[in-house]
């Protein structure tokens, strides 16, 4: 991922704090290089975190003369910590001397298409690798709830009614894992270990990671499809990957066949989904992620009783500041060197 | 385990199937040596199982020439495969040549001194080594399903509402694990592999285990109980373990502290740890096990939202009954050739 060199201003950078973060955080970034650079943080005129690690946040509820404030600092910045919450398609604009965003979220591709960032001179790095960890702990949850069938103990339970009866064991299955990047690395080694026999799909070719008993290529994508437990989609966003998973890849799963998503939402085609639920062809499903977030109100994915629903939460864990601020803090010295940067948005390959 | 020797009687052996297996698996026992040993399977005069690897079953709802039958065929028994589903406590006046008894479960000790069989003469072996890998399995999914807050997942759900949040993350928190047995073993490891600082609690010396990073003395226990993020129940049930957690011991943990018992129900005291639960002294507990099985319908478990109840099916897997006959199998051959028998029943130690 070390592709973009991004040269620093000659004397002093000024980084703008732009999303909810904790001060003592925000001190190590300034401690990185108290002679070379000013970190700005304005609690008051960002966002307020919800709960640890929140990016989003209640607004700050600026009057005219606090959005003057706001914009007054950005013209100011050379490097931003996290996207404009205010006007984030507006930041070239907004920020003329904007040459470097670290970006809290691993998958950026999407939002940086939409408003049209991706165009611009200004490099975005990612949080990806941050959200291995607690992303392949949500596989394995997702795996283990419906290979044990927590849907059906819940109902009994309910109904007061002792019921033991045989349940299927994750050990032995064979798992189909789409995306074999820093995330789908984790993912593999993870279910490895539980002794899952795990096939990896990739576009690219290289080394097999650990834990991947066989790479499946694109070619072969379609019927490998119909000999697996379980698909397990952790692949960027992409033109290439919108939809992958249609009406005509679920038919041909087998019937009882889980699906589990942390990639993102449009990698499915919901609408198909919902329908393979409904029909009861897919033994049961868990997503991380949907098409639209917040997902409606009016959605059928809230009724379906084998969906494991969560709302994009399987990565936020109260420790993931401490580590994207790790991330940004070894990328502001390769900045502040001249070196290389680490998890840079690549726009050609949308990821 | 290879404590006891039993000396097949002189001649041809029979063994008597007394709880539900499939055809095949009766044919791999009647393989291990057939000019040696008589098979009696009579599928009508036992009970049906009413899904895998039930031992259990429907009773075989047998009329008066039925039950004679069925005593006939006991009475001419030098080894059986389960515990006699008719009169269980009677085994030894109704069996008179039994010699040895091959039982589907892994722990025994509790039943065996009910029935006061642990008296007798008769050669227990249980079924230990092959509920490992499923009741791990069940033990992750009971600590994710604790530490990622599913009942809040599936509460939000409910009411079509999209709340991310913060969860906590299961790798780096420390377990405490009573029972480093072969079943011990097997979850330590597992756990181990998910990053989890597990620490062991045995009565007996030996070397450490696999994936225990620290061995805890009885003395310690208690002290150590207000050190862990979670307590997991996996050793015997003897009189030593009966009610080893009760209201002290669950006052010594920190609050928010989980609880997953896997053991057998009265290792808990079942009324402090209800009271635990409902004041919110514990984060959770999942039970795969309670003090009386089934659970009564008043119960106060049913309605506990942050419990998981199982009802004693974590270890319930298809490929159970055939990893039971390999074990059976194998210990036909110790007997047939005088051998110790592996996973003997100890009177004294009481497992």
């Amino acid at each position: 991922m070390d592709r973009a060199t991004t040269t620093p201003s000659a004397g002093r950078s000024t980084i703008v704090i732009a999303s909810p973060l904790e001060p003592e955080l925000v001190d190590r970034l300034r401690a990185v290089a108290p002679d070379r650079i000013d970190v700005v943080h304005e609690p008051d005129l960002i966002p307020r975190a919800r709960y640890a690690a929140d990016h989003v946040g209640d607004p700050p509820g600026l009057d005219a003369a606090g959005i003057d404030r706001w914009l007054g600092i950005l013209r100011r910045a050379d490097i931003l910590f996290d996207l404009d919450w205010y006007d984030p398609a507006g930041l070239a604009r907004n920020a003329p001397d904007l040459r470097w965003v670290q970006v809290t979220k691993s998958g950026i591709g999407e939002t940086l298409r939409r408003l049209e960032l991706d165009r611009t001179s200004i490099t975005f790095t990612n949080a990806a690798g941050v959200h291995g960890v607690p992303i392949a702990e949500f596989v394995v949850l997702a795996l283990l709830y419906l290979v044990k069938e927590v849907p059906d103990l819940l109902d009994a339970k309910a109904r007061r009614s002792w019921e033991p009866r045989r349940v299927a064991q994750l050990t032995g299955s064979r798992v189909l894992l789409v995306g074999l990047g820093g995330l789908g690395q984790v993912i593999a080694r993870t279910l490895a270990d539980l002794g899952v026999d795990v096939w990896g799909v990739r576009r690219s070719d290289g080394p097999v990671p650990d834990g991947v008993a066989r790479i499946v290529s694109l070619s072969e994508f379609r019927s490998a499809l119909g000999d697996v437990d379980a698909l397990v989609l952790a692949c960027p966003y992409t033109d290439e990957t919108h939809h992958l998973i249609g009406r005509d890849e679920l038919a041909a799963m087998r019937p009882g066949t889980f699906l589990v998503n942390v990639a993102r939402g449009a990698v499915v085609d919901e609408a198909a989904l919902i329908e393979a639920l409904e029909r009861g062809h897919l033994g049961g499903a868990a997503l991380d992620v949907v098409e639209r977030e917040p997902l409606a109100a009016d959605s059928r994915l809230w009724d379906l009783p084998n969906l494991l629903l969560s709302p994009h939460r399987a990565s936020i864990v109260d420790a993931e500041n401490a580590l994207i601020v790790d991330i940004f803090a070894d990328n502001l010295r390769r900045y502040l060197e001249g070196r290389p940067l680490r998890n840079v948005y690549d726009a050609t390959r949308g990821y």
